[in-house]
């Protein structure tokens, strides 16, 4: 991240004691030293208005669209707003659950039968790729009319519950609806102004359910 | 390596204990257990036409011409014959002695302050970038016209045996003359035409000196 100009790193979830014992190391990275934790992937994702996701491809049925990574740090460079990059462990790569944070996914292509690359790796193509035809540059950090991951996990919290309460969610398939609720308010782009009037829609469902 | 389809690593003087550990560890990537060792970097691109090396062109006044990585990797994609890649350790880079065996130099844009790369991350983002446009393909194995490493080396030998036993050479600088003389040799893109004739005057020259 250092070499590509960039120094906003957060780490969800992390293996403590590995993550405090990098983190305190002498002469660690300044940009591990900085780094913020959060336990969830939506709390890490909330102020950005784009969150991309990286995968292998390879080993489940995608339910996103998949760029190849020159197209998607282009949509990343061309995005005025705050973005997240995200990647998976090293063993597991992005879960389901993960990717349906994700506005889109990315892969580095790669030869057939080694489609896994090594997590650092991976990392640094991607920048590398990110920073290859404009220079490296300092993070943008202006603001954006779409709605940010707070906003839209907001959204999908209050849309799923209203699904739960009108019986539409099937207890058995609760999971993969909730990824594929969090996946569609993510695909819309919605702007700030879609905010207030959407939850103003759900509140009032909700309020009629009670009655 | 393996995620870009290349196969053929060669390791010059490794540490030996870490390289034997690797090499026979359960679970060993298939491009390290069939990596060969080589004493010297003549001996390890000795069947090579072409040789780029890797640098991040910070510390040392460089002699030799730098290119972008995009760059360089062009010129590895449109070089018909063997070629060899060189990255240097990972505390201390290519030597200049090392250098001096490459015909071009590259190096990977990074932020001002952080010249530096994780060894593993630089050949990532280099071989990444070789395979950015054409896709991963089979590595070619034809013949090019231009000389080999060997060829080139035992030209670079009989001109320093020249240069010594006629005076040239001054013991304080032999070592700068050694690597001004082998880069020259590399730069001159001689083809195996050139070989003959000029092992032929060298020869000649020594014959003279001896009587």
């Amino acid at each position: 991240m250092a070499n590509f100009g960039l120094d906003d790193l957060r780490v969800v979830n992390p293996y403590e004691v590995a993550f405090r014992e990098a983190v305190s190391a002498v002469g660690g990275a300044p940009v591990l030293k900085k780094a913020r934790v959060f336990e969830t992937v939506a709390e890490a994702v909330a102020d950005c208005s784009l969150a991309v996701g990286t995968t292998a491809a390879q080993k489940r049925e995608l339910q996103q669209p998949i760029a190849l990574v020159q197209e998607g740090m282009q949509e990343i460079r061309e995005h005025a707003g705050p973005v997240a990059l995200l990647f998976g462990s090293e063993k597991f790569g992005l879960s389901n659950d993960d990717m349906s944070y994700c506005h889109s996914l990315l892969r580095i292509p790669t030869a057939p039968g080694t489609p896994s690359m090594n997590l650092g790796q991976a990392v640094a193509v991607c920048l590398y790729e990110l920073n290859r035809e404009a220079g490296i540059k300092p993070p943008r950090r202006s603001r954006t009319d779409l709605i940010e991951g707070a906003d839209a996990e907001q959204l999908t919290k209050m849309l799923l519950d209203v699904l739960e309460k009108s019986g539409y969610t099937n207890r058995i398939t609760a999971v993969s609806t909730e990824q594929k609720i969090r996946r569609w308010v993510r695909r819309m782009r919605l702007t700030q102004r879609d905010v207030p009037l959407l939850l103003g829609i759900l509140r009032q469902v909700l309020w009629k359910f009670d009655k």
